[in-house]
This record gives C-alpha cells, structure tokens and sequence, in this order.
C-alpha cells in the first residue's frame, strides 16, 4: 500500500472525528460560531501540525488545503444539529477513533521522514493527544474525554506496537490496522474496567 | 513595489504597535520590567514567528536584529511615562494597527513562500491574533481588547481580500493598503455597532 | 574543544537536571506514574525542541535517542523515592545547574546554526527557561522555583556573556564554564539579597 496515501487517508478520517468532537465540545460550552470554528480547527489540525514541524516538515493543512473541507464539513454539522446536550458515548467513541487514525498516521510519517525507533514512538502519540489537549485547555473542560492517562497508555501502545511492527519488515496496511485496534482496546478497556497508573506515596 | 521589503515594513510597523500595546498591559497588571519586556516581546514577535515557522523558515527577529529595536523602544516609552491608568482609546487604536499590518505582511509572506489560497489567508490571520492571545493568556486579562471574535473575523477578512487580490493580479502596494483598511473598517464597525456572530441554541 | 559534543553533554546534563527537578514536582502534585513522566519529559526536552525548531534544526531527542534515557533515569530515581515532600534545596539548586548548562548550550547551538548576536542570545534564554514555564504551566505551582524574574536575568546574563566571549573569539570550553557561572552566581545572589526588578507607578 502507498504509504504516503495511507497517512492521507488517516489524517483526513482523524481530522473529521477530532473536527466533529471539538466543535460539539465548543457548542456545549457556548462559544459562537467563531469560536466554535476555531476549536474544531484547533482540535483536529494541531496534532499533525505539531508533529510535522518537529520533523521539519510543513504542516497538513498548508501542504493538503482539502483538510479544510473536513473542519468545515464538521462544524456545519455541529452548527445544523443546534443541540448543546452534553457530550455523549458517540462523541467518546469518535475521539478513540480519531486517537486511534493519528497515532498510526502519526507513526509512519515520522518513520517516512527518518525518525529513529523512539523518537517514532512518541512523534505518533504527539500527533495524536495535542490536539485535544489544546481543545480542552482552550474550552476549561475536565470531562470523561480527559481520561489523560488512558489517551496516553492507550496512543503509546498503538504507536510502539506500528513503530515496532515496521522495524520488523511489516505489511504498513495490516500494521496500521493491528496498531489502531490497540489504542482502541487498551482505551476501551481501561474506561470499562477503570485502570489506573498508579500514584506516588499514595497506595 | 518590493514585497520582501514590504513585508519588511510591515512587520516593523506591527512590531512596535504590539509591543506598545503589550508592555502598556503588562505594565497596568504591576508586572516589573523583566515581566513587561517578556510580554511585549511575546505580544509583537511571536505571530510573526509562528507563521515563520509553519511556512518552514526562521522567525523575523532571527533574520532581522533590528526587530528588537522595535520592542526596545516600546518598553522604554511605557517605562518613561511610569503610568498604570487602564487601556484606553490610543491603545486599541494601535493594537488595530497592528492586526491590520500583520494580516497583510502574513498573508503575503505566506503566498511568497508558496502557501497555496486557504492556507495563505489562515497564515495571515494566524500572524495577526497569535501575539495578542498569548499576550492576554499570560496577562491574565480579558478586557476591550479581547472582542476576540471581532479581531478574528476582521483579520481573517483583510487576509482574504489579499490573498484573492493577488490572485487577480493586483498591484500588491494598493492591495496591501485596501486589505489594511478593511481589517480597520470590519473592526470599527463591529466594536460600534456592538456585533456579534451567533451561538449554537441560544436564540 | 569539540563544538557539537560540548552542545551533547550540556544537553544531556540539562536535561537529567530538569527531568529530576520536573518528575519531583509533578509527585508532590499528586500526579500518577504517567503524568510525572509526561511532566519530566516536557521539563527537561521542551526548551531544546522549541531553540532548535526557531531554528530550523530537529529536536535533539529525534535527532539523539540517548537523551530519553536521561529523562527515564530521573523518572525511575522518582519514582523509587516514593517520596512526596515540598521540593527543597536540593532540587533548587539543580534546577539552577540545569538552567546554567542550557543557557550555555543554546547559545552555542544557535551560534553553530547561524543566528546573529542578539538573536544568539535570546535563543540561549529561551533553550533554557521554556522547560521551566511549561511544567510550572501544566503543574500549576507557583513555588520557589518560580522567581520568574530572576531565572530570566541570570539566564540572559549567562547567555549573552557566552555570545560576546565568542564574538571576542575565547575559547568555548573556558567560556561556557565562566558563563555558566554567571547564571549561577546571579541566580544564587538574587535569592539570597531577595534582589528584584522594579515595576512600573510603585516606588
């Protein structure tokens, strides 16, 4: 499979998830439509941006412009539904696969430009948790999304299991599929069974 | 007329009314010199720098020392007139100088670097806000100022006017002028008449 | 001396520092295993990764991996304290050393890539106190640590020491030990006489 193509694809379906969740997010928190606008953007475009400058590299939007068409198709959606309900299990299921897409995406582009073996690693859990890291901090939330430990447990797995995978000779199409349902399993499973890292002193 | 001199202008232009604008508020917050410095530099270079570096190159005020002439200056005058009345008239006035200068100079500097249409007008307006988003997070302020869905909507109209009038043709000197002028027009008239863009369920 | 391998060991060193410093302050936070080494990571690689990204260069931990074993070792160290008492004068004076070797390091670095004086200079800051703000910033403490003003001051003085010595063609490995002092000297001296700078209307 092309590789470029794959993390195409994948940055594009993570945008539109990460897009959808964040304007809801913004919407909730009675921001405007600009404001709303700017979250989504914010929340699916940083993730990709950050990773791509730390490599050198030009961000997505400025390189591809038909990301915009994601963002966009997403807030009109949000803005359409006119709901501010709180933020429910679909919204939580949308951003695991968001989570999911970059972390793989991530993954491979850093291996594309040359990143070693760790670097690899955390360059796919970089693209995958700022953006909604930003999100939240822009947005003064603190809700079930914000599982950070498990966002980050569960994007390091996926994105050592596909930095690992590659090292190893790999196909790249069933490795990122193998690799995105572990950021899915391991999210999915520490929400139900409520794992935690432990604490320091605390025990 | 010469665009990376006038882009050049530009910047110093926009430069010093952020920095005036920034060391001012830094000022009025009882912040000491070291903490009004940092904030005017951050208020007039980091917009700049990070539409710099998203495009792939280094920031103005590594390209260019004199940059700091431009903060320099602004932080002795605000220390010279040793007063903490609040922000007035003056003030917003250049901080629309300001927004109206960088949106152009970014837009521009992003088509000159071969951005393509959509990611030229948001390089625009990311160069314009950045600087005063951080000058107002680190402040801690949330005053006049921050009509923030104003500064965006003008300064994300001007970048447009550029970026389509470069894209006809036109004589960029008259084009940078007009696109100034309708980031100054949409701001006054938005903070006049009291305009804003609508929220989700709220109607 | 080598250039290049003074900048590696400085850096490895800062960062150890840092790591320490940052890993002890997210345990008394009462963060979990995850969170402390987020916090060490962003601590001790953040103000490298930004000087070398104004730069243009690739962060040092994608270009050597070695420099995440400095941050797992602090980690681990931590961790197997299971303490969580204030941070005290030990990690002070750590944080001090690790702001001397950065201050050190960025500033050779950015004269190795080409940055004119000035901008040297403040690249020899900004390497240094980035790390600092953002974990003070994500742990949200305001301690001892935090005499903003006078880790910036001693920063600069310690970086612009360095660029002028260099200018003045000294030897770089006596005057990255002469610089780094200053940092320290200054640092130790402010905390000591409470030395401050003045703020604007209060005399």
């Amino acid at each position: 499979m092309d590789l470029e193509l794959l993390v195409n694809i994948l940055d594009l379906a993570g945008t539109f998830a990460f897009a959808l969740v964040g304007a809801r997010i913004a919407a909730d928190k009675g921001l405007d439509y600009g404001g709303i606008a700017f979250i989504a953007a914010v929340a699916s475009l940083s993730g990709g941006t950050f990773r791509n400058i730390l490599l050198g590299q030009r961000p997505p939007w400025v390189l591809y412009s038909w990301l915009f068409a994601g963002v966009a198709i997403a807030v009109l959606i949000t803005l359409a539904m006119k709901r501010t309900t709180p933020v429910g299990r679909f919204a939580l299921t949308l951003d695991t696969i968001g989570l999911a897409v970059c972390s793989v995406s991530g993954a491979q582009f850093a291996l594309t430009h040359g990143a070693p073996f760790l670097a690899a690693v955390f360059l796919g859990l970089i693209g995958a948790v700022t953006g909604g890291l930003l999100r939240d901090v822009l947005c003064q939330v603190e809700p079930v999304l914000l599982h950070r430990e498990t966002i980050g447990t569960s994007c390091l797995a996926g994105s050592f299991v596909y930095v690992t995978g590659d090292s190893l000779g790999a196909n790249s199409g069933i490795l990122a599929l193998v690799s995105g349902l572990v950021v899915v399993l391991v999210r999915e499973l520490s929400i139900r069974f409520d794992w935690h890292l432990p604490k320091v002193g605390i025990r």
